[in-house]
């Protein structure tokens, strides 16, 4: 670091009970009987949670402001109220049978790299901000990460706001209803860094026995719908030679989105998560089969050769079998690369701390995907067990999310003090 | 034939358009808009379909016998009433979405055969008799084939008098209710020998350009269900390295079951009708995958032969993969050879009359394969239209229906002149 620093700074530790006791009393704001939380975004039970975070905010000193979508930024003034904040957060709204620390994690581990600060009486060069993000699940609305989405110009503010729920709400009214519509536009609210602390909610870390994911990116994503048509007929009285058998030209496929991902290491994923079979009677041959392809790598030229590939393929079953392919683009999100600056920001936090640590890929949404767009961004993974997200099971080490709220804290730092 | 025959009965012929229109009226009992016909077992609409059929068999001079699963025997007297009667039928109940021909041509097939003898005033030495069977669609009360196998002891009275429909309604009842509860012992009924006419409801014929398919017996069958379990995670942030995707396991079974079928020409066949995926979610990689497994061959030993070839496929994916594979054998129905004599009676009827004839097998089940375990028996196809049948877009040629009844005639006569 080129900048001057807080004599020892090097020293400071956040309070990882102070942090587990924040998790454990949000998480009694829509808890389930099975120890997980129920806390969908723009309810009341989200109103209630949104409450209780920003109370801790103004106890601990800060200013809030909120904007059209719902966004709330929690800033600790730094000694140069000019210059753009460093800024942390995540989501708090939660999935139907969510967990206590997916999104939860990182905007108390943002609200606890604050009152570390405080306790010790440090002052920042540029200010420290702490955000939640509106309805980054997308479990009661779509888009998912909304908010951020909507910050970041990904999609309109009209259309986020247009949004409606089973019932019919929309968000434009469930934002006025709980109160959370506020008066800033999105994407105004300078940014000068993003952080995001986050579960990992997959198995690498685990797997590795390592306690921090020094994030590099977030996978690019395709989605696609594929229909393999053949003819019905009955099992009996068919012949193999006369078949036109929809399933066995759709397990080919199935097959050949997973040897795809295989033939693209390291960061290649393909997978069929969705499948049907019509008419789907016993003895009845399939005279068409419908199922999703989720193809992820990291680069965008890595997941559209994937594309490609798999494409290539689905024509040769078509052309060999005489069945009818459809294969149709139904989403696709870029491939997102952490800036150099933030991710070794993140590398060198955990290396001081002397946590072990390794590079990984999102292969989630996050916020932090979306902030990317506007402004330097890092991610810091924490291990979860058995890699197990969006299930009541959900669990996370307190030694695990302690470190990972420590490298937050010397990695916003870092930047702080540098004042950009 | 070495028994004396009437003079110049070798020309004799049906009367095909008296056939087609009893097929047109019958049809209309339950007609469909879309041509079709919804006549199922027991209910009003099969009561004035069988008491149609029945007031036509009694102005063809024939008795009528019940039995007490509602079988019917329609009886045209010999020369010598101790013989065994030569038999003809099958059933008139219909598939929900049933076409006009399946089951109802070869039940006024035998009625015009009937008819045909009377234009002629030819009288048989054995009696001749034309029967329908109770509930072989199996589509409102299970087991199917429920008449035949009563009669054949396949299984008992009772069984089949407390199946129930949806509505909870007992076959007992509804057989009471509609006065079709015989007083007969299913089964008592003697059987000289047993002729059914049907269409082929397979693409067979038609794809020969054959008129005539002389049924050399019905395959054996055998069904399995199959699940593979490996671990729900989400698509995004599991490499494939760590991923435990029960519906890779599962598509290499399900190519397996049609491998296995390809193996064993020319009879061998297999079908995966069914699948469901568990959570079924597109971006979650699937924890558990359900499938049904259709095998069937021309013998016992063969496809027997086939099911211990795809289990043992099944534990080296298990092996392989470390996915679990489970694999349950649900229903199993035993090959069934015709006797030669039937057989060749129906060879040589379809070669006397000119039509081009071969030998198949009948993939699916008929009333037929049941009355095989008790007297000597013989089928007759007939194609029907792309091989579609249970829809109600299921055509017949008049001509084929004309062709196939012209074969039943001379077998039967070969048969009831004989005695036997």
């Amino acid at each position: 670091m080129d900048t001057p620093t807080t004599p020892g700074i090097e020293h400071l530790r956040v309070n990882g009970e102070r942090l587990w006791a924040s998790l454990m009393e949000l998480a009694r704001i829509g808890g389930t009987p099975k120890g997980g939380v129920c806390r969908l975004a723009l309810t009341e039970l989200d109103r209630q949670g949104r409450d209780l975070v920003l109370g801790w905010a103004r106890e601990a000193g800060m200013s809030v402001t909120i904007d059209k979508i719902g966004n709330a930024f929690m800033r600790r003034a730094g000694r140069d109220n000019r210059l753009p904040p460093i800024m942390t957060g995540s989501h708090i709204d939660t999935q139907p049978t969510g967990g206590k620390f997916d999104g939860n994690y990182g905007v108390l581990a943002g609200l606890e790299v604050v009152r570390t600060l405080n306790d010790h009486g440090i002052e920042t060069e540029a200010p420290i901000e702490v955000a939640f993000w509106t309805n980054e699940e997308g479990s009661r609305f779509v888009p998912v990460m909304m908010g951020s989405g909507v910050f970041a110009g990904a999609f309109t503010l009209a259309h986020a706001h247009a949004a409606t729920d089973l019932d019919g709400k929309t968000v434009r009214d469930e934002l006025e209803r709980i109160g959370y519509m506020g008066s800033e536009a999105p994407g105004e609210h300078p940014v000068g860094a993003y952080f995001e602390a986050h579960i990992e909610q997959g198995p690498v870390l685990e797997d590795h026995g390592t306690t921090i994911g020094v994030v590099e990116g977030g996978l690019g994503i395709r989605w696609f719908d594929c229909t393999v048509v053949g003819m019905e007929a009955h099992a009996g009285p068919t012949p193999m030679g006369l078949r036109r058998d929809a399933l066995q030209g759709a397990t080919r496929i199935m097959q050949e989105v997973v040897a795809v991902a295989l033939r693209h290491p390291p960061d290649g994923r393909g997978t069929v998560g969705m499948a049907q079979v019509f008419p789907n009677s016993r003895n009845v041959i399939p005279g068409r089969v419908t199922f999703s392809i989720d193809l992820r790598n990291s680069s965008d030229e890595r997941v559209d050769q994937m594309a490609a590939e798999v494409k290539a393929f689905a024509a040769r079953v078509a052309q060999e079998s005489g069945l009818e392919v459809r294969l149709e683009q139904v989403s696709s999100y870029p491939a997102q690369q952490f800036h150099p600056d933030c991710v070794q920001a993140v590398a060198r936090a955990a290396k001081a701390l002397g946590y072990s640590h390794m590079p990984v890929v999102s292969g989630a949404g996050h916020d932090a995907v979306y902030v990317a767009r506007l402004a330097p961004t890092g991610m810091i993974f924490v291990p979860c067990k058995d890699g197990i997200s969006h299930n009541e099971i959900e669990q996370a080490e307190p030694e695990h999310l302690t470190a990972g709220c420590n490298v937050l804290l010397h990695a916003m730092l870092e930047r702080a003090q540098q004042g950009r």
